[in-house]
Parts: structure tokens; sequence; C-alpha cells
């Protein structure tokens, strides 16, 4: 792991999901920029001292020289924005797999960079937009898949926060500091934590691709340096419509991150917070509210599910579906076998680099006096 | 009443809200185009044969002449929205009140000429932007006002329906009829039929304008003539921004009118379909949520329910609210008296006339490729 | 209308129910037992003054003098308990239908002798457990009684309520007074003022009988005189067994009204505070959210339906379907014909009886020692 | 590990639970009463194969014979409730700590000597009886132990399933096979395998004690051999009183723990189906909806939760929590140290006990035709 260290959430997350059913043997970590710091997590995770590093450059330079079968198999980035594309070029450059937090990068060059490098290596390249590996989002995807919802024809995804109401990031508060300096988070904050997964959500679910954007971008809190709101109009490329936002002063919401999707027949909601309902209203019969573990709903959500019907699965458990189907990839091709089509059902470096270019549109829209932009692949 | 002959559900609506609290005496109609139509829709409505019109002209006419005390206090416009400014003009004229369904009229020209007229008269005209008239938004109306959620930033309102997903208009459904034909809607349909209630509510509840949209209206369903989904950015004149949209092609939706807002201190969230819950987020402490009947909600709420807590109430009890601070109105006015300020907070010609100009703000972003315009007042 | 005089909650609700669909006009009353009051509410009621009468004794015997047409067609009577069973009798016996509140009656005698007078004399009795006049409550029923559900196991129905966690009625609180009170109230409160209500819901909803009952009621708050608790085991006429409770101290609980119905292949949940789903759970398929208004619903939740899917109705109006259904009956009756199967649809003196039933069997178990104890009818 | 092979449900939550923080290394286990099949267990849990024992007997003698910090620390019983005693007795012998699963035992007298073991021992023992590991079942054991309820007067827990709606045992399903089968299951099925839970999450959130019980069980199944439904009126040692139910027949319900606990000031509920939630209701003031992860809510609580408000926490982070604990206080032991407070809180061999004194309690009840019987402590 790149990252993680004390005052870390998500580096906790990764941990908890990469350790959930077993696969993955925790090893090695450069766990700060601080060596010291780098020192105290690995003693934290329970880590041999000698494979707590002091930065990812001797871990991937060490871990290189370890015999097959003691090195790392993949890497984990888990660090602030600034440090995604360092790892993870380094990582393959040197032959190792990366499951890496989003955005991707800092440039959506880096990111185009990082593309490249996973055609020419082939290796594997996951990007943690968790969102995607609940099972009734998987399940949304498979109705729209199998035509249940008829055209799509428009869609609505949102992801309000309001943990950002207030100046948070001059208290010296972890997250909030990083997130709010623009030489750590990049050109934006809100556009790019929470609304590359609102983006991600809406185009994994639907299958569509957003192709045209109209952008309102905002900094509601005095003295932020970064937006912190963001309301948008997006065009689908069937003709489909929508709204996308991201928000950090939504005060009072958590992770509200919530999809709604009409079709000609039907349409489906989802809602973050409540992760295992999914919401099917239809023209011609009564709302129907599917749960995970339940014989009807579809073998991809099953495959992404642990518990029978009932006993909810969180956060974690969706983004230990991310971990578990890399391990299950890297795993068969140790084995010299090709893996089962399910377990290729996790967020790549293309749509890392998406969420790059997301970021540029909604720029050049706001830049523009929120004119309609195309969408800059 | 004008309109509300057979087929009509608003009419029926007008007609148990206006009986309801034992205010008001039905007396007399013109119910449709058609007398015969008119004359059994009168006996339905238990009237004397001898009020139940041929038209409205007819009825104004003929009412003006009978006595005082036995005439008809004021006019109540149910019809189609090309039959709203005729009655209504004339009611003033004769020194009829009047209560007028929404939108106000067919052209924003006839609206300032209402707004002109009652300022002239002096009468009493409200619109039955009924919406405003739950017990629970009008607390959130006041929470607002009274500043417990500070200055706010974020407001979403939002008016989905899915009723008109296929060309119901082509198998001779009465609604979808006449709403999808611009000679009896006017030059919109879901922007003006609901897309006004979502701008009303979003005023009426923050007490905030709207000042510049952003609109990205569409119709989705081939053959239709009008719009039937509208997406719109917003900006309000406090510097808050938002989203108002209306469709009526989401499929499954019933009348999911929801309205978002959001402040420095905290959020509140209501939604028509469960109207007796307001939820209140905060930074500091729990979401609540707020229900009429209690001791600890508002005055202004209070004196709009009718039950104590527990016991639901719906649309026609929030229509009901309207008329019955119109009659409390008139019956003071009738007796020479002030009428209390509670009994003042009703839709008026002012908010219809606004739901007018807002069609033609929207009409004009569409026709200029979706640019922002300042709204047009 | 007897009773619903100055401060009382149900007068309002029988009065505004019996208008709402302007099939009744409201004539005449004896509306407390103080004439003054009497007097004052009939302005209140915009009656002739003439009309409201210092006792229910003198409104019937005036009435009945009334010419024919004239004349009252029905009672009403929102009085406290002990004003239920004279009025009934009195009104019945000088030939007029009546519409009561309950629990029916002070003692099982007199429910007796007015089931008897009813059969007699052939008049209608309607007894207003409204609750059972919501449409999904309707549709519940629907649903049960043409197998959808099949064979019924286990019914759950309890009504919380909060507002007697305190000793309310030594504040002089209206509604808690007479009912706190044994020679008002009876020899129960809440086994009586809302286990009658959970007891109706129950058999009505599944259209089974109650058959043994072990209770254990118990009054928590001291110095109360009567029951603010019970807990009841129930078992059914088919084999089914089940739960019924009422509470008054169920502290922050509104009126919590709830049923749920387990059969062999599915099972139904319904809210009265949030009264317009009606969820159905099955073995085989997805949870489903059953609203009125929907063309899918039973003709019989269309019928005792006001307005399209979307628009809340409340209380009111599911009291004004018990209305509107005795006043279709009445006027065929007075026209000669036989009225609507559908319009048949309301609880009755039977009803009524069995709610007294109910109170003596509760009684019984808990004076034996919460021992099981058959139905007593 | 005992049990947790092929087919399993609980086995892969006590293993997943165990792993999620960090803490525990997976070392050996005795999966099956087949040892081929241990074998292969072994292998799917990545385990050495020399420590996939044939049995638990084999496992605790070898693992006994290992070297200090090498052998396992403590003994896992996920195995069906006739494989409980008989492996926590062993395990206790040669001083290992246990967890085991529920009910404790087969007979109370195996509990009981389960109980004295530990006393003399110190040995560490765990149940899981992991609802109670939810944060929001914490806070509301915190708020009612810090009175914020005030006394407490009545609780209602309960525990609907619907999966033995049909003999499902009979198709030979793992889970219903052993739970159906008096020789694996017990006396009882459902009043053990979910009975027990509901009246551990009563006593545990109230700190109250069951003192008397009057029991109504069934097996509403045909040919079903042991009950399926059970409903129980109770009485608590401050006087409280209340129902638990639990329902294997509640078709179409999932896990729907739910607890509702009334005081003095006002109520809670908590619903394991959405366990993130704690709902407050209160005599004075708005309905509140606890969240995890938020400042407001207790240390507890807090201590409980891994992720910041907003991301959901399931099942198996609930049942991670014992875990954690169990290794805290492990831990510590092993250096000599007093585990922190905190980490105190599981359930232990007491709780174990207790269940199966219910177990007793009900059947003598039931025995007994329904009478009221004193708990059997």
């Amino acid at each position: 792991m790149v990252g993680g260290g004390p005052g870390s959430f998500i580096g906790r997350v990764h941990y908890s999901s990469a350790l959930l059913d077993g696969h993955i043997n925790f090893v090695c970590g450069a766990f700060s920029s601080d060596p010291a710091k780098s020192k105290i997590a690995g003693k934290d995770y329970y880590l041999d001292p000698s494979r707590a590093y002091d930065s990812y450059a001797e871990m991937i330079e060490k871990e290189t020289k370890l015999p097959e079968g003691e090195r790392m198999d993949f890497l984990c980035i888990a660090s602030p924005n600034h440090v995604h594309y360092g790892p993870a070029k380094l990582a393959l450059e040197n032959g190792f797999h990366v499951v890496s937090d989003k955005p991707l990068t800092f440039t959506t060059d880096e990111a185009r960079s990082l593309v490249k490098l996973v055609e020419e290596t082939g290796l594997i390249f996951a990007v943690t937009h968790a969102y995607t590996g609940y099972p009734m989002v998987k399940e949304a995807r498979d109705m729209i898949r199998t035509g249940k919802l008829g055209k799509i024809r428009k869609v609505i995804s949102e992801y309000p926060q309001g943990w950002l109401s207030t100046l948070l990031e001059a208290t010296g508060q972890t997250q909030a500091a990083w997130r709010g300096d623009p030489e750590r988070s990049g050109k934006v904050n809100s556009m790019g934590d929470i609304g590359t997964h609102a983006l991600n959500l809406a185009e994994y679910v639907t299958g569509l691709k957003v192709t045209e954007v109209c952008a309102d971008i905002s900094t509601m809190v005095e003295e932020r340096k970064l937006d912190d709101d963001g309301n948008l109009l997006v065009h689908f490329d069937n003709g489909a419509r929508g709204i996308i936002y991201a928000s950090q002063i939504s005060a009072g919401e958590e992770n509200g991150l919530t999809i709604r999707v009409y079709g000609e027949k039907g349409g489906l909601e989802w809602v973050q917070t409540e992760p295992n309902t999914l919401i099917a209203k239809w023209l011609d019969r009564p709302i129907e509210y599917i749960r995970p573990g339940n014989s009807w709903v579809s073998d991809i959500a099953q495959y992404n599910t642990r518990l029978p019907a009932g006993h909810p699965e969180g956060l974690i458990e969706a983004f230990a579906n991310i971990y578990r189907n890399v391990a299950t990839c890297i795993q068969h091709r140790l084995e010299g076998k090709e893996p089962p089509a399910e377990a290729l059902d996790f967020p790549t470096v293309y749509d890392g680099l998406r969420g790059m270019q997301f970021i540029d549109t909604v720029l050049a829209s706001a830049a523009s006096d929120n004119k309609w932009i195309r969408f800059q692949e």
C-alpha cells in the first residue's frame, strides 16, 4: 500500500476490503511521506518492520528484488491525489498490478500515460469507484442491460455531502486539509472527489456515455480555494438527458450518492446510504423493492453478495468486491488461466481516465460562461 | 365554478376543498363549454338547475343581477388553461373575487392585465399552487424565515411524473388530451403544468427569487407536440444556486414533487407523496422528522392543520387551506374587518404572473441554445 | 350531530368527512350537554339557530316533527362514550339511520339491544372504525380475500400512541379528561379507544375472527384510573395466531396503527401514518409498494379513492368513505333502489357489538390471571 | 474454527469478521464432521494443509502441542447446535479462549457446566449474539443507560423471517435441514435460532431482565418437527412489560429483527435491515434519526464504527466488533495488561446460558397451557 498512514480514512477501507475475503495477504507498505509515520503504520498493520518502507520508490525497488511468491503481487494506492500517478507509473513499469484510488491522477495527460502503460504491459489496473461494487448497483446495471426499462430517457446522479459546510480545512482536519489544497487535490475538489463518482455511477449503471455538459460550479464557503458545489446538465450518447450534481455544502447530508434512471417502461432508484435496496418503478405494476440475496436477483448481483437476504452489507463489502475480483484475476493469471467473466467487472484505468476528462470538461464549461461543452475525450 | 365538468379531475378537488371546512356553499357553475354537459354536472353537484349555466359569461352576468347575500361571492376557475383568462377578467370586472387554477393565463400579457385589474379593484385573487398549502411546507418556510438554516446556499426543486411516458394524448384520455394540445395548454406543457409548481414551491419555501435560468427542455415521446421534460440550472437573488426540474416521462413516478434546501446550518427535505413529514438535517445534531399537529411546530403550520399528530392529511386538505384562507378574507371584508395575518397566506395573482414569466424565461433560454437568461420580470 | 361541541376533535372530523363529497347537508345538532355551548357550536357550524338543540332528546323529537325532505335523514353521534347508547337508541326508535363513533356503547348489553333495534327497524347503522375506510386497507382485504396470500397464518395488529405518557387527564385536557374517567369512558380506556380499532382492522383485513385471547393489560402511569397499555396474544378461527396491542404510553408515537398479515405465500404491511402505501412481501418475488389511484389496484380500492396516483389522501378521506357509502345507501333507499354492493362496505352495529365483546373478553382474561379466554360472543 | 465447511453460511461470516480488522490470523480448523470436507475447506481458507484437522478433538490436541506464539489463541465455534458444547468444553479445558455461535449448547446443564469452566479457568468466552455489535444498538443501550428515555415501560422485540414458510428442510437445503432436525437443532428451532437473539437484544439494549413469560408457540408448516413461530408476553424486572416474538413463517420477511423501547420520556426503534439508523421519538420534540459516525453519537457507538457518517456498515462489521473486542482482550492478556473497558462489551457465556434458560422457560409455559412462568434461572 501507498498511503493509508495515521489519520487516513481510505487506507483502512482499502485494508479491510482487501482482507475481507481471505484472498489477499497484506505484506508491505509505504504509508506516509514521513518515514517515521510509515514505520508506525506498519506496526499498526502488523507488518514485518522491514517491509514498512520509507517511500513508494523504495518499496517498489526492494519488493521487485524479492523472490516471486514472496514479493507483493500488486500495489494499492490510497494516498492523496497528488501521489497517485507516481507510484502507479512506477508499479506498472516494474510489473506490478495496481489498485488505485480516484481521481486517477493529477492531470489528464498523466492519466493518458497510465492508460498507455497498462495497454503496453497488459497489467491489471483497478480504480476504486467502489460504489459500483454494491450488488444492487450491479442489479440496476443488469436490469437496464437486459432491456427491462426500455430505452433510457433520463438520468439523475447526485452526490450531496455536507461536511464542508464550514471552512473545515482551516481547522487542520486531515481529510479536509488536503482535499481543499490545490497542491494536493488538483484543479477541483468536489468535482473530482465525488463528482467523478456520480459520473462513474451514471455511466456504469446505464451503459451510456455523457457526451455534453453544461456546468455551474461554485465555491460557497468564503476563503475556500476550490469548488464545493457543482450542478451539471448532461446529455448522453443515446439521446437521454439528465443532471449530475456533487456538493460538499449540502448541510446535514452524509454521503447521499443517489441515482435515478428512467426508461420507456420504468425507473430505478438507488441510494448509497441504504445500499441494500434497489427501487424499481413501473408503468404497469407496483413499485418493487429489490434486495440482495434473494433468488430472483441477477447472477451478477448474487456473485457480489456474501450474506443471505436480510443481512445488510456495506461499503467495505462493496469495496471488497473490487479487491476480490482483482485477486481472482491475478490468481488466474498466476495459474495461467482465464478469469471468469464475473471477475472482470471492476472499474479500470479507462474509468479513471474518463474521470479526469470529466473534470476537464466541467472546467471548460465553467470557463466559457457555463456553455454546453462536448465531453473532452 | 368554471370548468370541472364530467371527466375533470381538478374540478372535484376544488369542490371538495371548498366544502371541507364548512365555510363555503357551492351555489353555481358553468362546468363545460357544452351547455348540456354543464347541466349534467350541475345535477352531480346537487345544484339548483337554474344556476348550472351554459357559459361563464352567462353565469357572471346572471349572478351579478342576483341580490347580495344570494349571488356568488367569488368565482373558482377549474377549466383548462385557455379558459382561465376570460372568466378571471370578467369576474374581476364585475366585482367578484377569484380563485383560479394555474398556470394563470395563456400569455404573460394576459397575466399582467389581471394583475392590473386586481390592483385597480382591490379584489382577492388566489391561484391554486396548492402544494404550498401543506402544513409542513409552511413549517419549512417558517424555519428558513426565522433563520434556522442560516443563509440559503442551494435549492433543488423537482417534480417528476411518469404518466406521459407514452403518447397518452393519442388515446383520447381527457387530462392528457388538453395538456398535450398547444391550443388548450399553451406554449408549454410540463414546464407550465408542473414546472410552475416546482418554481412556486422553491420561491415560497425559501423566500428567494430566481434571477437566472439555464434550461434544457425536451420532448422525449415521439409525435408529442409539447415538452415533456425539462432540466434547469437556476440562480437565486441571494447568491444561492440550484436545480429545478419537471418531467412527465419519469416512468413510474406519481407526483414526486420534492424540495431540498440547504443553508449554512442545515438542510430541509419535503416530498409531496409523504407530505406529513418534513425532514430537517443539521450540521450539529441528528436528523429530525418534523410532523404536523405537534406542540413544537410553528404557529403557521398549526393554523393549517386540522387533525392531531399522527392522523395524516392530504392534498385536499392542502388545497382547502387556500379556500379556507380566501373564505376567511372574504368574510372579514363582508364584515368590514381586517382578516388575521395567517389568512393572507395563499398564492396570489402575483405568483400566477411569476409562473407565466418563468415559462417565458425557460423558452427564451431554450431558444438561445440553452444559455443563461435573466428571469423575465 | 350529537356531540362535537367546543374542544371536540372527532366532531370536526365527522363534520368535514360528511361534507367532503357534497352528498350530505349538515342541518342540525345537539353539540353539548350544555345548551349554551350547543348554540355556540351551531353558529360555528353555520346552522340555522333553531336547529342547534339543547339536547339530543329535543333534537330527535323536533326533527321527527319536521316534514320529510326537511328533517334530518340520519343522526351522527360524536359524543363521549357514555352518550352513545342514548341517542342511538332514540334515533332508531324514531326511524333515523345512525352513524356512531366507537366504542358502540357503555355496556355490551346496550350494544346487543342496539343490534336488536337495527334488526327490527331495518335502519342503517354505521360505526366509524374509520381506518378501514382507507383504500389501501381495502386493497389488503381484497388481496387476502382473493387468495393472493394463501391461508393466513399470522396477524399482528398494533396501535401505539404516546399522548398519555404523562397524567394528562389531571391537566384538564378535554380528550384525556373524559377518556381517563370511568364514568364517561367505561371500564377501559386504551382497550376501548384504540384496542377496538386494532381488533376491527385485523378482522376486517383478514376476514377472520378472533376466537381466543390472552391479555396482559396495565396502567403504567401512576394515579391513572384506567388501562393505558395492553398486550394480547390471540387465536383466529382458521388456526392463525397473532398479537394485538394497544398502548397510550408508547412515548413519541402518534397514531401508529399498523397491521401485518402473513399467509402461506406472502405478507402485507400497512401503517396508518403513511396510509397511501400497502407493502406486499412475497416468497418468490420482490417486495411491492402498492399505492392507490393506479390501474392495477382492486376495484374496491379505486372506488374509495378520490385522487389520481401520487396525490395523498388522509384520515378525513377515509372517514368520508364511510359517510359517502352511508349517504349512497340512504339515497338509494329514498329512491326505492338497491344500493351498489361497494356502498355496503362500511362498519356496522355488528362491528360495534364485537368491539364491546372484545373489551369484555380482555377484561375476563385479565381478571383470571391472564389466562386464555374464549372470545365472548 | 470448528464447523464452517462447505455450505456453511455462518462459517464465512465468522471468517470475514475475524479478518476484517487485521488483528486476527486464521490458522487452523476442523471444518466438518467429514475429514475430507474439512481438508477441502482448509484449502478454500488458504490454510496450511496440516492444520485442517479431521476433528475438533484432533485440532485441540495438536494445537495444544504447538509452541506458544504459533498455536491458535482461541477457538471459534461455527458448527450446528449439537456440536457447540463438545469443542467449547475441550477448548476451555485446554486453556483456549472461545468464541461460540448461539444457542450456546444443546441443554441448559451443558451451558451451566461451561459457565463453571469459564469461571474456573478465567478464560474469555464470547457468544456471537452479533446484532448487539451494531453501533446503533450500542447507542440505544447508551441512551437508556444514561436516562435519556426515563424509566422503561414497554419493550417489543421481534424477529420475523419468512424462509421456512414451506417445508424447506424436506428439500435438503443445508441450513433448513439441520435447524429443522431435533437431533442437531435441539428442543426448539425458531425460539433458539432467532428467539434467543430477540431476547438478548431486548436485555442488552434495556439493561433489564425478563422475569416472566407467557408463550404461545406453534408449528405452522405441516410435517415440520419443531416450532416455526412463537409469540410471547413478557415482564421485566423493573415492572416494564412487553412482547417478544420470533417467526420463520412470516412470508416475505428477511431478517426483520426489530426492537422498540418506550420510556417515560421517549421511545427508540431499531431495525436490523437498516442498521445504520436509530430512530428516537420524544414527548417534547421531533423524531430523530441518529446515525453512526457523527460527532453527537456516544463514545461506545463511535468505538464500534469504522467509517465516517454516511458510509454504511453491515452485519459483518457488527460481527467483527465482537472479534475485535475479543482480540483486544486476548492481546492485552498476552501483554499482561488490562483491556480497555470498551473492549469488554461483547456477549459472554452468561448471555449464552440465559438463552438456554429462555428456551426452557418458553417450553415450560407452552407445556402448561401457556401460563405465565417465571424465567427459569
